[in-house]
C-alpha cells in the first residue's frame, strides 16, 4: 500500500468535497489503486492546520463542519499561520491548489523544488504567459485535469493520444457551462440582459457575470488545452470575443446590469440570423497548433454542438487518426463533486507514477 | 528508460498496424513514457518468429512486408512452430492478443502465470461464461481497451469512474458501426436486404453478415462493460434482439442473402413507425448491475443516439455524479489505425504501471 500525504491549498466548495470524497472512498481508492490518501494539511486564506503524520479524523471533520456553516478554518483550534505550510513540503507529498488565486505560484515552484507532486484544480498558474506557465507543463509531478471539463477525462484523453504518437491537429468545443446556459436562452428568444440577470441569480455567473462574458474564462482553458497538446501558444494568439463591449468594462456590476439592455437587440438579430441560415449559436472555442478563437459561431442546429443543450460541455480531438469524425468528450464541465472527483483522479494517477 | 518486450499474438491488420506504430512512435513515447518497446516475437497461424533479445529491424521490416502482400509469416526466413512462443513467455514481457480467436484462453492463461502483462483486442476470452473469464478482469496485469469502442477511451474512462468511487448506475450506447451503418441506411428508406448487401460489399460486415446481424458482437461487448464495471454479469442476462429470425439461421450466406427481401417490410414499418413518433431507430446497448439489453429501439430524432451518423460509437455513462447528464464518449469505434493505438495505449501504461 502506497501512502498519498496530501495538502489541500483551498479549502472552500472544491476542498471540503475532495476531503469528503477521500474520507468516503478509503477503501475504493485503497482496494483498486493500491494507495492511501493521508491529508497532513488543509488551508484557507485564514491560516493552516498541520499534521505531518496526518491530520487526525476528529480535526478532517471539524473542518468540514466549518467550511458547511461558512465559517474559515481560523475558527478551528490549532490552526497555524498560512506560512506553515511550507514546512508540510516534503518528497512524496502532494500538494492540491484547489483555489481560484492568482497568488499560489511561489508557493507551487517552492511544492516541486521540495520534490512534492502537484494536482491543479486553479487555471490561473497555467494560463500565466507561457515562460512563467511552462514549467507546470513540462514539470513530470504537475497534473490538472479539472482546470478543462472539470472532471470530464479531457486532458487524459489528450495526453493519451500524444502519449501513442497521434498528431493533434485541432481541438474544439464549448468549455462553458455557463456561456452554453446563456446560448440556450437567447436560442429560446429570451433576451440577452434577461438571461444574463437570470444566469447570475441562479449562480450560474461569478458575482460580477462580466468574468463569463469577456470569454476570458474559455480562453483559459483553450490555453490550456493547447499547451498540453504540445502547442506553447500564449494569449496574444487567441482572438476572444467578449460578449459585452468594452464601454461598461468600468461600470458597477449593478450599472452594468442596468445597462446591458441595449444589448439585446444585437443578440436577437444575430440570433435570428443564424436561426434563418439553418444555425445555432454557441460559444465556441478552437485551437490549432499556430492560433485558436473564442466567440459567439453559427453552428448547424443538426450538429453535435448545436444539439448541446444548457450547461453540458463538449470537447471534439480531431487527429491524423481521428480526422473525419473526431473523438469526443461530452458532458457536465462544471460542479463541486465531478471537479473534486477529477482532482481525486489526478491525486491517484500521480502518486501511483511517482512510485516508479 | 523501461524496456518493455512485447509479444504480438497474430499478426494481421490490427498485428502489423500496431507493429508500424511502435516502429514510428519509438522516440514519442520514449520521451512522454520513458518506455521502449521491443517486439520479441510475431505469431500468426502459419508460425512464430521469435528472438529474446528483440527481433532485427530487418526481420520486423520482412513480416510487414510479408503482411501488406498478403502471404502468411511462414513464408519468412527463420519462422518456427506455433508453440516456441511458449519460450517467450517470461515476468516483464507483455503479450498483446490481436487475434479474434476463440483459442488463445490456453496460452493467455500461461503468460499470466508466467508473470507476463496481457493486452487484449480479442473480445472472446473476456465474454466468456463468467468463471471462465474472471480471471482476465480481476487479474492486475491484463488491459482490453479495445475491446470496446476500439482506440476510444472507454475503458479507461470507466476505470477512472471507478477509481475515484463513483458508483455506475447504467451504461448506454450504440456500440457497432456496423449496424450504425444499418441503421443510417433504413433511415434512408433502403430497404432491410439492399442495406446488408451494401455494408457486406462495403467490407463493413463480416463475410458471413448474419455474425453481425445476430447482435452478438455488441452484446459481447456490452458484457465486457458490465463486467469491467464489476457487474459479473452473464449471456443469459443480457436480452438480445438478432436483426434475422432464427429460421434463417442454417442458410448458406448466398441463400441467407437471397432469402433476407422478405424482411424488407418489416423493417420498413418499424423504420415508419419509429419516425411518426419523433423517433429513429438505433442498434443501442444498455446494461445495469442486474442486467442488460442489445435491440433495435426507437430513440428521439433530436438526441444524442438520434444524431449518431453511419459507422459513429456513442458511449454514456450514468453514475451517481453523473446523473442528469451523463458522461459521453463518441467517435468512431473501428479501424485498425486508432484499433492498433488503443492496443499501444494499453502496453504503454501496462509497462508503466509494472514498473512498480
Amino acid at each position: 500500500m502506497h501512502e498519498i500525504r496530501l495538502i489541500f491549498l483551498g479549502f472552500g466548495n472544491v476542498g471540503s468535497t475532495l476531503l469528503r470524497q477521500v474520507l468516503e472512498t478509503r477503501e475504493t481508492v485503497a482496494s483498486r489503486a493500491g494507495v492511501q490518501i493521508v491529508p497532513i494539511a488543509l488551508a484557507d486564506i485564514s491560516g493552516v492546520l498541520y499534521n505531518a503524520q496526518g491530520l487526525p479524523e476528529e480535526t478532517l471533520r471539524a473542518a468540514l463542519q466549518a467550511v458547511a456553516s461558512g465559517r474559515l478554518l481560523e475558527s478551528l483550534p490549532g490552526v497555524l499561520p498560512l506560512d506553515a505550510i511550507r514546512s508540510a513540503l516534503q518528497p512524496g507529498v502532494i500538494l492540491a491548489d484547489l483555489t481560484a488565486s492568482p497568488h499560489t505560484v511561489p508557493i507551487l515552484k517552492a511544492a516541486l523544488d521540495a520534490g512534492c507532486g502537484l494536482v491543479l484544480a486553479n487555471k490561473l498558474p497555467l494560463a500565466a504567459p507561457w515562460e512563467e506557465a511552462r514549467i507546470f507543463f513540462e514539470h513530470p509531478k504537475v497534473r490538472w485535469e479539472v482546470t478543462v471539463g472539470a472532471g470530464l477525462p479531457v486532458i487524459a484523453t489528450l495526453n493519451y493520444l500524444l502519449d501513442t504518437g497521434d498528431q493533434i491537429t485541432a481541438i474544439e468545443g464549448c468549455m462553458s457551462g455557463t456561456l452554453g446556459y446563456l446560448c440556450s436562452e437567447l436560442e429560446q428568444e429570451v433576451p440577452y440582459s434577461s438571461a444574463v440577470r437570470r444566469a447570475r441569480e441562479l449562480g450560474y455567473t461569478e458575482p460580477d457575470p462580466r468574468e463569463d462574458l469577456s470569454g476570458m474564462d474559455v480562453a483559459r482553458k483553450a490555453l490550456i488545452l493547447a499547451r498540453t497538446a504540445g502547442w506553447p501558444l500564449d494569449q496574444e494568439n487567441l482572438a476572444v470575443e467578449s460578449l459585452y463591449p468594452r464601454e461598461l468594462a468600468s461600470l458597477t456590476v449593478d450599472e452594468f446590469l442596468a445597462a446591458i439592455e441595449r444589448l439585446d437587440e444585437e443578440y436577437a438579430a444575430r440570433r435570428a440570423r443564424a436561426w434563418n441560415e439553418g444555425n445555432i449559436l454557441r460559444y465556441v472555442a478552437r485551437v490549432t497548433p499556430q492560433a485558436g478563437m473564442v466567440g459567439l459561431t453559427p453552428v448547424p442546429r443538426e450538429s453535435a454542438l448545436g444539439m448541446l443543450r444548457g450547461p453540458g460541455n463538449h470537447f471534439a480531438f480531431y487527429t491524423a487518426r481521428y480526422n473525419e469524425i473526431p473523438l469526443v468528450i461530452c458532458g457536465p464541465g462544471a460542479g463541486r463533486e465531478v471537479t473534486a472527483a477529477g482532482v481525486l483522479g489526478d491525486i491517484i494517477e500521480l502518486g501511483r507514477s511517482d512510485i516508479r
